[in-house]
């Protein structure tokens, strides 16, 4: 099998109680799919932390859109140098699933609406390009989303125009992908310093890319609605110069919960 | 004393004979912070160059409005690497001092309009995030001006969207500020190869920073308006075909001092 | 002689059987200079690739206006770090040539409309600034199209202003040129990874830059507005979902060539 | 499972065909790895590039030891950045096989003699330390061989005292292994830009390491006998001045090859 | 003044009970700084991380003699980039303190046996290097130990030569060292990701340097007395087979204990 | 033409009066390449900077042998990355002059004693190896002193076993040289921040390398040896404790300038 099964992606998400797709990955349901967009790297990161995921954030991308935020389910897929006697045997195994085209199609043919690709090309760019115009408009087409590739694009002129697709790479190339074996599909793949699963929620902005677990993703959305509206509150009670940064910085004071909860009343 | 005390940056800048703040900082007048906005990174390098200061450029910014100009009087801060038995030293300091809130903050509540604060976190990103937006915000409430920051910042789509705010990093990451200890306020910094004083005047371009002594400042600003008009006339005079670029760019000849001169005069 | 002779550039350049310029540089037509801008860097790479040549493409510029294309002729120049032995022997020769004003400005006295320059500076960007805004003007002026500097550029607030003109280097910087020499014009440079020929046609992109031999550029061209017009075809059927990314992601059947066929006369 | 199965490793070494580890490993015969010793890097590169195996060299090692090679059979595994859903599942299922210990004794348990240690640790070197001195004398007294880490050791003092314990690193830390959760055992794994499959020779010089695939650690030897022979030759009849550089350093011609042959017989 | 007063270290050191220097610096007694030579880092790491100190070890050394161990007490200074304004002051206040020669000759100046120097240089080699063989000559012979420079050093040849001189630096140049200023002698330094104060045992390793608050110099000796004792009977165990590396590599059982006991009983 | 010719050698190094090698180079007389291997780089460098050569050394090799010194004369070639058209005319070019072999063996027939190759091959290593061991016992054979690559070689584990052989370059690799092409031989070549010219004397060192150009060789290897003894009598003053570090690092006093004649004179 190059796709781990159905089992073998439940024994890695153990944690996820909810809706699955057919292929096993948690399926974190539209609707906080949808609200992600609004929450921010940091929010993210802040409950990620609080529940003890350390490395779950990773920078150095060459964003093709940094005014716009990806979200998206991740499909995950790694790559390796090829070796014959390898490409060989995978080459044997996607036929016998009966997988067509070159093996970066492999993954594309299983993406859905809402899925962000997520692939391990340990960075390579020059002859590291994963898609280009066609494979590129074939994402995004089933998507509507995005792709994370730590490798490269071509044909960066034309996917660049693709309103609304996001795009974090490493590099540009006008070169083809070669020398490289598909080794996996929906296996835990590592991008830079964080480790992403399938169904995980990525969320890419400015900043970089965030992998959220998907028994996380509720508690990152909920947190953040709330936090926003504190940042409002407090960013407010700056300009008006009612506290100091010091003292909104940090832990507020009860008097400032106070002052709060009387403001978020206010406000309806 | 965290902070230098006025004697001692009285003693730092002597060359400085004009206005000083109360903490001893330089005070270039405001006309000719206001005046700075038009100078290019080229024209302040030229005027320091020939007075001898060569280290006061620093390029490799990530700039987060590269299309705005950032301007303003200097109000420098170091960080180091935190160690148990100084990082108390300097809480019980800044406690006897009065100052509260983290140690980022000490520096920020001394802040008045027009400074930048330029902070030596040694180009430390992960855990080396000097402000979000909370502090961003009251940083450039305070200033109306920006900050430059040998580190990174945290909630950067949040201060991006803060319009007119100059802002330098190396850097950008979800993490919160960790593991470093607040050396001094108002000593002189290094940032990247060049040294810094409080009360320098920073001007912040496409180009990079340049950190321009305060006793210098008129130099520049006089001497910049005096170029825009020699450049005005030689671009004019290169679209008219009148001088080649080998006649333009070294020494004028007498001849085309001339015809500057009276060029000068004709517009009034 | 800097320069090379009319007689050296033939004798590097046997492949080309057209126009030649009066200093020896292959004349690629105008119209295909023109039609060239439509071509994409990969669409250019392919033509090369299929014709052996693997080296001609460089990524890795800070490209001062990536939303437009740069298309032109090659006028190359290569300088060295100085030492006064060589200085004073190039000096000599450019005088006995008749060439006035710095080195760089040698080089810019040749540039025609059309011309690219493009510059092995080996990357120096401080002291290696080969323009500002004066030549920066004069090139612009000269040539219509723009510069290609393996090294840095000065007054970049001004030349970035210069509508249209497309400007690729490594770096940004206040310094002035300094300490090297001009070793040629006109003879092959290295750009990086990249061998380039004068009168090769340059083609700059969001992706990097492609060298193509002059003998080339025809195939070039015409190879892209066929594939244009293939790509649009596919992109077409893959939206209508007609074909699977994998059938068109590679050499199509017989039954899409019929398609395409029909579609082509379909449109006119 | 955290290790390969017999079944796994069967199926991605098929072209293996001699004797194997319980482990399913393929045993390259102990003679093979003993003549192996004599091998240099080129010698084996030529063979895998002639077979189509292109990426089975890694350069930018910290060698302990660049005056003695390393051989010896892979034995690999693969650590990624922990997150603590994924640590739980592995933890669990290591404990239900009965591993015992920190996850890297896991696979250090597993050493038999002769083997290489080849562990993916992402280069990470800073709390990626791989081993110290227990550890590294544990792995030394089962394989009498050495070790390979895409990442660091700690202990390198005492490490580096173990006479003929054969270490490539990437750097060296005083810090603990911490925050990386080992993902599998005996599973292939991607050393910087080659593949390395369990039971692969490894052969470390001065040069770097390259990965011997099983089925070809016999023509490697053999040919690295016969080369070095042809060498021995050469260089005698360079040193006569019998032959050209150019002459010995390409193709042979008929009257080399018969006077290679006449000398072979000669030295009996 | 240049150097920090006797109350500003005492100030900062205010853990350190014992002697200090006249100068204020810790006297860390002869008889640790000798036992510290058989420390090794790790050792050392071990106790300051239990103690707090996360950020006291630098790697990325040019060591030039990594086959010795070089330990002393610190000598703290700092350089910056020059500017003429600073440069004027530093120089009229090692003036009228009777500083004579270059103003790295005035650290050089207070040296005394035991001491290392350790110079913030911000990892300048060009331009940047702190001591040649003249100077060279006069730290060792003051100090009989040795030298970190985050800097270069110059007349590497001879200083090479020099038996039993430590020599840590970040490269070598045949320039002088130039366009700096010294800004402190005995402050707090950066070194890389260390922070350094005064008296600071030094302890150099092939791995790299560590720093060790004075305070604590007594526990790492200790400590790595006991240490080396249970490592040598750990590894004896191991050689002999009667525990695995599993039982060794972390906290022992009872009965291993008990067995220590004995065998440190019984050598007596 | 490949190669400079007599006259293009003669016109580059006009203040060369010596005697000159049939090819044009300047014959350093072998006298002074002898004495030449007891000069340090630091004392080469102060002569070529007081005769205004600033750009001469070039630091980060791999040095094979750090502890021997490589003297000789230079030949120097470049290559470029292959293109087809320009790989044809240079081949023909060779043809037509008689040269046989590889691109690189033509140099390396051109080699005499005491010269020094230095290649120009823009860093490459990877399918940039200048030598391996044929080559490499070719390029011994004839000059007796060595090699500095820009590049790589291969078969590193013979080269390195021939004793005396000065190898200088930038990494190792198995792979053979590939996709490259030599432009020119005796032509002045950049090496890194250093331009060569050909008949410079090569002086590599534990330092790095610097280039002497051939009119300044006598008075480098004079002044060394003037040096040399100053340095004697100063380090022995110094150890005597005469003299403070001081007083020696700096212009001389009248004083010692006598003390110096007077020791210069006893000694005979």
């Amino acid at each position: 099998m190059i796709a781990s099964t159905r089992e073998q992606i439940e024994a890695l998400t153990p944690l996820w109680q909810g809706e699955r797709f057919e292929d096993g990955r948690p399926k974190v349901p539209d609707d906080l799919v949808k609200r992600m967009e609004l929450v921010t790297t940091e929010e993210a990161w802040g409950v990620l932390r609080r529940n003890g995921y350390h490395h779950q954030f990773e920078a150095g991308w060459l964003n093709l859109h940094p005014e716009q935020t990806l979200v998206g389910r991740a499909v995950t897929c790694v790559f390796m140098p090829q070796r014959p006697d390898v490409q060989q045997v995978i080459q044997e195994r996607g036929t016998a699933e009966g997988r067509i085209g070159g093996q970066n199609s492999w993954v594309i043919d299983t993406l859905v609406r809402d899925d962000v690709i997520v692939v391990d090309l340990f960075g390579k760019v020059q002859n590291g390009t994963f898609a280009g115009d066609n494979l590129g408009t074939s994402i995004f087409t089933k998507t509507q989303r995005g792709m994370v590739i730590d490798g490269g694009i071509r044909d960066t002129q034309r996917i660049y125009e693709m309103e609304g697709f996001g795009v974090f790479v490493r590099g540009l190339d006008p070169s083809a992908i070669a020398d490289v074996t598909l080794m996996g599909i929906n296996v835990p793949v590592r991008i830079g310093q964080a480790t992403v699963l399938p169904g995980d929620v990525v969320l890419g902005t400015r900043t970089g890319l965030i992998f959220i677990p998907a028994h996380l993703a509720q508690e990152v959305v909920e947190r953040s609605e709330d936090v926003r509206l504190r940042d409002q509150f407090g960013h407010q009670r700056l300009r008006e110069g009612k506290y100091t940064p010091g003292e909104i910085d940090r832990k507020w004071s009860e008097a400032i919960e106070e002052d709060f909860a009387q403001w978020k009343t206010s406000r309806g």
